[in-house]
């Protein structure tokens, strides 16, 4: 049955007619508000938009834990980037929100809650603080968020971005919602859009993310038409998802190819409601550079510069994939002032020193899912969008993420870790095991399969009582997301350690001297090496651990504020 | 410059020549013996051949342990499959470490070796007796050679088998031996043949593994011709393996679809011997299905049937991907006896069940990188060569094992770990966190990109003084390969738990619930209870877990024998 037209239609505006070519959906014009009614507690419900940290604002949320310190009085190395989200609806989740302030309906209207990635703090931030979500995959950004979901009350499943869209389409999500409406796994899609054109499909904005298949899988579709914005026509490829045994290969092999459409498809007659907005997308600043960025770019390119050098890379290097944050920033400014040219970037997410670099004329060619400048990079975007637009492509995260496109490229991943193991396993979610911060994104979709696996980090970080108190090298990750048989390259402000083809024994002692910062090395040296002897004695001395100390570094920062301790039993 | 020719000719039988139909080569054929003084310390040798056994020989490993008993006095569950490789080199192996035992050269001549995945133990396990090996990957079977590891005398980085050639060809195991001749990745390449084409390419036997990339990274070529073994012309789909930025997309839509050629490509000038032999592969038999391992079947049957009858899978399942031993047989007989029809098998390596299934008809095609039959099941393979060859087909494994077809087919993925602990972290590499058994092999290429990816256990394996002294459910795995990120069924004897789009929250009490052994289920809850609630008081509820506690078992094991502990603290 398809769902009946909503409430009483309002005057549409010049500027949104001028957006939407399709002349039935203009009939479907409603206010937000209109539709708060419709909402029924316990439904599931995609939102487009894509706004991933690749790095965990990790200072600062270790520092949440109690008993060590506020996150305020430490001059900390976080990356500030909870807020800068794009391309998310605005209009429907707001009058949700305020519909359940009005009533006090907290803990009575809650959802299963589908985006890209993360979204909108101001939108997202809002439902968790009143109690408005009950499930959320599989990647998110915000206080109250985390909050909700380390506290217990919202159940959290992070998921690699390249799989979570297949994975809704193939039911995995609905599990116990089979039956719904037409089959389908999500009863509101509420999508944003910078222009409808006659067939009825949707040019998104600065963001694809998952929006493909949160339209494909949703029984009722709102969209909201961003007037604010202009058309990002002509800036996406957008593939469909097909079921196996219908799946086709992604014909890609250079990051400029074209394998789509420019919008994407949306099924008209299940188009519920349109919307126009003129709400902004919330961006911020992006992360500053530090001396410790700075030291670990220079680093990273040294060594670039040196792998080109024996013949290992060519001259432009591969496609670069790199997360958010002052590492990422710093090293794309250093690709600026180095001698690499003709470069290419195939990522998830594009900040603010991309602009630049294309400016500079060193970066050929950029594509990602998501966009995401600061409001003064915007505008500096839209007012140069004829030199950009050739120069640009989003696509849906499920491409950009490929495990079979960023393998064929070659692309050069860098992501930032909580903290890495001296046998290389990195920690990308949960600070002490157990606390989620965003969750794992895109870092394993890069790490994984691409040509070279880089994690970046600062060697350490200040605790409350000890500038150096956290040590971002441990002699077992809390959490494993990236696996010892996926990373390449570890670098900190200390140093590069090159672990390709090593042993665990090799790596080890490679990374605590490269890596690790001065007042940890010793002590990570002689874990390592009672481990070894320990583990010799046992024949297991192929990763040696001592399981009863794996994790005394963090049970001493729980209890005294600091990873040194006095001694390993 | 070009190796020079070896040594005094021989001459070439009636059945070595019905198999060379390169004349050029037939010049350059010696006697083993002949070529060990080429050898020097410390070069890098390439071997064809795979076998791996997607699960570890789990209690026999874990008695290993000293102190805790002896795997001879066991009903252990192990799988028996040390002894099931084939297409290795036989010869100049041999040759070679009969010279080392002849001239007492142990630990004076060492190699760093590179096979697909594992090669025969007759061999490889002499060579390591021998101390002949400095450094190995991606993985490996035998007793000799694991103790190397794990007594620290051989350097292992095991490495998933999908990505191991590609990094062979980028150089990323010979970064100190830059330099060399013709700029080769490796000294040696030893690679055994079934035929020799005019062009020059081999037709390997029964594994194609890594051999076209170590043929195209070895400054000189070895091929031993088998001519105890039917050529397999015919039966293999090989692709070469191309360096970013010209890689190409793998255009296979279906298990059967062909994309390369009969042949693994040779550049004649850098053989430099062809060597007869007619020793066979080394096989032994097929782990027999046991009560544990047929039930795990039937509840695997049984969650299939009921994705097929919700619409979540066709009826004819999707490509199957099964490890090898009991289980993986049990998986197959099961199958055989089930409605399922015209399935299709896209794995890694075939063994013997497959057989059967493809004569029952419920079998439409099968491509693996490997096959792995026992001797009898050999013969009724060459006997019906005829009615086998248009079904079956043999990859190298970076195609096999490729994420992108993986991903692309929908295969299910299904494998065994050595524990997995109650959030889905799965550890199938390392006892106690630091024993190497055999490596990572293809299980996380599978279990990462499958579309429905499976881990199957029992719940429970013996100790010298408990029938139930080891839980492969526990709070947290002592090592990491597969992450929570990746699985979406846990099945043990005890049952099946569907652990797709939960939280780790759930994951844990449905885990718990289905898979643990009823010995360990209060344990595991109360661990999961008392972490809860300690981690919800400190705001960091996500994943909850007591660090100090998170190895208490396996620490209780290693000291008592059983990992039944008296409390928690």
């Amino acid at each position: 049955m398809l769902p009946t037209r909503v409430c009483r239609s309002v005057q549409a505006s010049a500027a949104l007619r001028s957006r939407v070519a399709r002349e039935s959906y203009l009939k479907k014009l409603v206010k937000p508000q209109d539709l708060v009614h419709q909402f029924k507690d316990g439904q599931y419900i995609g939102w487009s938009g894509l706004g991933e940290p690749q790095m965990p604002r990790t200072t600062t949320d270790w520092l949440r834990i109690p008993g060590t310190a506020s996150p305020a009085d430490q001059n900390t190395q976080t990356d500030a980037v909870e807020c800068i989200q794009v391309g998310y609806p605005k209009e429907t989740p707001l009058a949700l929100a305020e519909h359940v302030e009005k009533n006090n309906l907290q803990g009575q209207l809650r959802f299963s809650l589908f985006v890209g990635a993360s979204t909108g703090p101001e939108v997202e931030e809002r439902w968790a603080r009143n109690k408005m979500i009950a499930r959320r995959s599989p990647h998110q950004v915000g206080k109250a968020i985390a909050k909700g979901i380390n506290s217990g009350e919202i159940d959290f499943a992070d998921k690699h971005l390249s799989m979570f869209p297949q994975d809704l389409t193939y039911g995995y999500y609905s599990l116990k919602r089979q039956g719904g409406e037409d089959g389908k796994m999500l009863d509101w899609a509420i999508v944003e859009a910078t222009e409808i054109l006659p067939d009825g499909s949707i040019v998104p904005g600065a963001s694809v993310g998952a929006t493909p298949e949160i339209l494909q899988t949703a029984e009722k579709i709102i969209i909201e038409v961003n007037t604010s914005l202009p058309s990002f026509k002509g800036l996406h490829d957008i593939t469909p998802s097909h079921m196996p045994p219908h799946r086709q290969p992604y014909l890609v092999q250079n990051p400029s190819d074209r394998i789509g459409q420019v919008s994407v498809p949306v099924d008209p007659e299940r188009v519920v409601a349109i919307i126009e907005t003129d709400k902004p997308d919330n961006t911020g600043q992006n992360a500053p550079e530090t001396e410790d960025s700075k030291l670990i770019a220079q680093h990273l390119i040294q060594f670039f510069e040196d792998e080109v050098a024996v013949g290992r890379m060519p001259k432009n290097l591969h496609p670069l994939q790199s997360g958010i944050g002052n590492v990422a920033n710093s090293i794309i400014a250093g690709l600026r002032d180095s001698k690499f040219e003709r470069l290419q970037v195939w990522t998830e997410v594009l900040q603010d020193s991309f602009l630049p670099l294309l400016n500079s004329g060193k970066l050929d060619f950029a594509t990602a899912t998501s966009i995401r400048f600061s409001p003064e990079m915007f505008k500096e975007f839209y007012r140069d969008w004829d030199q950009y637009q050739d120069k640009l492509l989003l696509r849906p995260q499920q491409t950009a993420n490929s495990p079979e496109i960023i393998r064929r490229l070659g692309v050069i991943g860098m992501n930032t870790p909580l903290e890495v193991d001296i046998y290389a396993h990195a920690n990308s979610t949960n600070a002490l095991g157990s606390r989620m911060l965003n969750g794992i994104g895109g870092s394993a979709d890069f790490l994984r399969n691409a040509k070279l696996s880089v994690m970046h980090t600062p060697s350490s970080r200040p605790s409350k009582t000890d500038p150096t108190g956290i040590s971002c090298i441990v002699p077992f990750a809390t959490h494993v997301d990236q696996t010892e048989h996926d990373l390449d390259v570890i670098v900190t402000e200390q140093g590069l350690a090159d672990v390709r083809g090593l042993s665990p024994r090799q790596r080890a002692l490679v990374i605590i001297e490269k890596c690790a910062h001065p007042d940890y090395r010793e002590q990570l040296k002689e874990y390592y090496d009672r481990a070894l002897h320990e583990c010799l004695k046992k024949g297991a001395g192929h990763e040696p651990h001592m399981l009863r100390n794996a994790f005394k570094m963090h049970l001493n920062f729980e209890k005294n504020g600091t990873m040194k301790i006095d001694k390993w039993d």
